[in-house]
């Protein structure tokens, strides 16, 4: 499986990723699963993407056009006019790789895959869009300022309740980590390390980016304090009384 | 869907179950998922049922020897000479009523069902089982001291956290209730009422068995103070830095 979280916030978009891919849980690597690309003071897109690998890969492959020799491309995802239209590429590309996929006999259900994909381009508000394996997409609201991919339930819950969207870059690092770690406890198919990015809005550069290993400090803070402020949290409600 | 939790403590035995059921979204209705037998003085038995209803009727009716005129009953629940044997008459229940239903055409999976099995028989130590759609189950040990059926991944996170053997059970209704809550939050098919049952070991009565109504002030007082308590428990613990 997969967790991956991009995040809307009134200051730009936060996305974190895991890592581990599987085929059965005794077949596990380690891969990337967030993608950016920017054009410097002009546009800035990351996608996250979870589900079958090749056709991640192959999506981000096709994004990239790394069909063309190297000085012929000219990577469209830098050349849409919007967010919309690079929604709309992502859901093409993968509709036409799983497309490609399918007619050997197997379920296309096989060769699924869901992205994330937020940026801004000069002159339009930062958008987070949802990307599904049927090529069609939702946009992030006021209501649903934040978007999922995976192995998303274990992670819900402290997303739902402590999300606001005037938190700081740094608040909502500590969020997504909760959640992640949430998630890392109990499903083995979502592994560290764990990519982190952050987009301020209006700048048109990525702000932050960042990898957080097994052993990082603040990681280990947040994971062994979350388990003590959980119980802290829990002994404050008052006991049932009979 | 449905949310059913068995949890053994060093006091007795603790389980909640939800009361929804659903085909489709739009067909919702309640039915009970807790089901007990006692011989009081002798022994007491508890099933928490998820999955088909009409599967898991079927097994509470033969359970129950429904077939048989109400005075040639012997309810085999209530003669199996161990918590082992009654797990297995559960198992091997369940295995004959997905058998007689899915020769018709359809694939067994859509008749499986799960089941919570706790209690205890004088002599014996009480002892709680998880029971497969297949018929096989396993045993709650120390290291996985509750078991949870249907939509299980939500609560989850509280339970492995938060759940300590030598709890009260006025302290297990509340863990219970913030891990039903979070469920409730984040699956429309998991729905109030709840139904709550205590067993104190050694006791071999039912010890105290209610129902938990939407509008019950101790259910909104958790619901409402978790969230809160969440949100401070999530502030205590220290941001990020760059």
């Amino acid at each position: 499986m997969t967790y991956c979280v991009g995040l809307k916030l009134n200051k730009g978009l936060v996305f974190m990723s895991d890592t581990r891919t599987n085929a059965g849980v005794d077949n596990i690597s380690t891969f990337r699963k967030m993608y950016s690309w920017s054009l410097p003071d002009e546009r800035v897109m990351v996608l996250l993407a979870a589900g079958n690998l090749a056709t991640t890969q192959a999506v981000v492959s096709l994004l990239d056009e790394r069909t063309k020799a190297p000085d012929e491309r000219t990577v469209s995802m830098l050349e849409v006019p919007s967010m919309y239209q690079a929604a709309r590429l992502v859901g093409d590309t993968v509709k036409e790789v799983i497309r490609q996929s399918a007619p050997v006999g197997q379920s296309a259900d096989a060769f699924g895959a869901s992205f994330i994909l937020g940026g801004q381009i000069r002159g339009m508000e930062p958008r987070l869009f949802m990307v599904y394996p049927e090529g069609n997409f939702i946009e992030a609201s006021d209501d649903t300022p934040f978007f999922q991919i995976g192995e998303t339930k274990y992670g819900k819950p402290i997303l739902v309740r402590a999300y606001e969207p005037d938190m700081s870059f740094e608040e909502t690092v500590k969020l997504l980590l909760v959640s992640f770690d949430s998630t890392l406890k109990s499903n083995l198919s979502v592994g560290l390390p764990l990519d982190v990015l952050f987009y301020e809005r209006d700048s048109f550069r990525i702000g932050y980016q960042r990898r957080i290993e097994g052993d990082d400090p603040y990681f280990r803070t947040i994971s062994e304090g979350w388990s003590s402020a959980l119980k802290s949290a829990f002994k404050s409600l008052p006991d049932f009384t009979r």
